[in-house]
């Protein structure tokens, strides 16, 4: 564990699920409410840093995910990214994206397009809500 | 194939390596010369639209850029990202990333940070090329 990675601790975290070799949160972010984060608990920085098997159980999850991002809110598109820039610790970031949301057809770290609809964002964080407690019950039984 | 969708289309690509199944190619961004792309050919859009052998397919290719990507351009971050937002066909964003570059700690489609060093930029194009040959034996050999 490094003391100065932020990754390597638990601080206000929403958990989802976590087995001995990551953890899975659901990331705090008003603008996003479909939005997961899927924690590397060792510190490496790379994919390629992990062997076959836990690159295989890491992926396992991330699907697991976004399939049911997929099927409980319904998004226009999901993202995916892996890129560790500010805080060298392995995680996935998988975002539900939706046509009219605030950044949309940029990555949410672009250039803010529109302000959010209010009633739809409200409708979203609670779908977000449902597809939380499915991720739970989903990752729980696949027994990983 | 869809004939609006720009990546069902193979136009001025750099190809690297392809089968059946998918094409890597080598992006033509001058700011980051070590920028590989790997689109699946169907036009599906999300990884939860394969199937398992598929995914596992397309994970290895990947992990096969990542790898030849560190071994010989040595960036100081991997970049991976399948967003799709703007072409949703599936496809994958790999990009080798320096502490010195344009963007960093950004991703690339974020806020230009500095001015890349000219001759910086001419040695990682020239090991981008090496990267490139390595990558196409590399994937070659996989036999996948």
């Amino acid at each position: 564990m490094h003391t100065n990675c932020e990754l390597c601790q638990m601080t206000d975290e929403k958990a989802i699920w976590s087995n001995e070799k990551l953890r899975v949160i659901a990331v705090n972010d008003a603008a996003f409410p479909g939005y997961i984060r899927v924690i590397w608990k060792a510190h490496v920085a790379e994919m390629t840093d992990l062997d076959e098997n836990e690159r295989s159980l890491l992926s396992k999850v991330l699907f697991i995910v976004e399939s049911t991002m997929r099927s409980t809110m319904k998004p226009d598109k999901i993202n995916l990214a892996q890129f560790g820039n500010m805080v060298p610790h392995l995680h996935w970031h998988i975002i539900a994206r939706y046509r009219d949301d605030s950044h949309f057809p940029e990555s949410i770290w672009g250039i803010k397009q529109r302000d959010n609809n209010p009633e739809t964002l409200l409708e979203r964080a609670q779908l977000a809500e449902v597809m939380q407690a499915h991720l739970c019950q989903e990752l729980q039984q696949a027994k990983l």
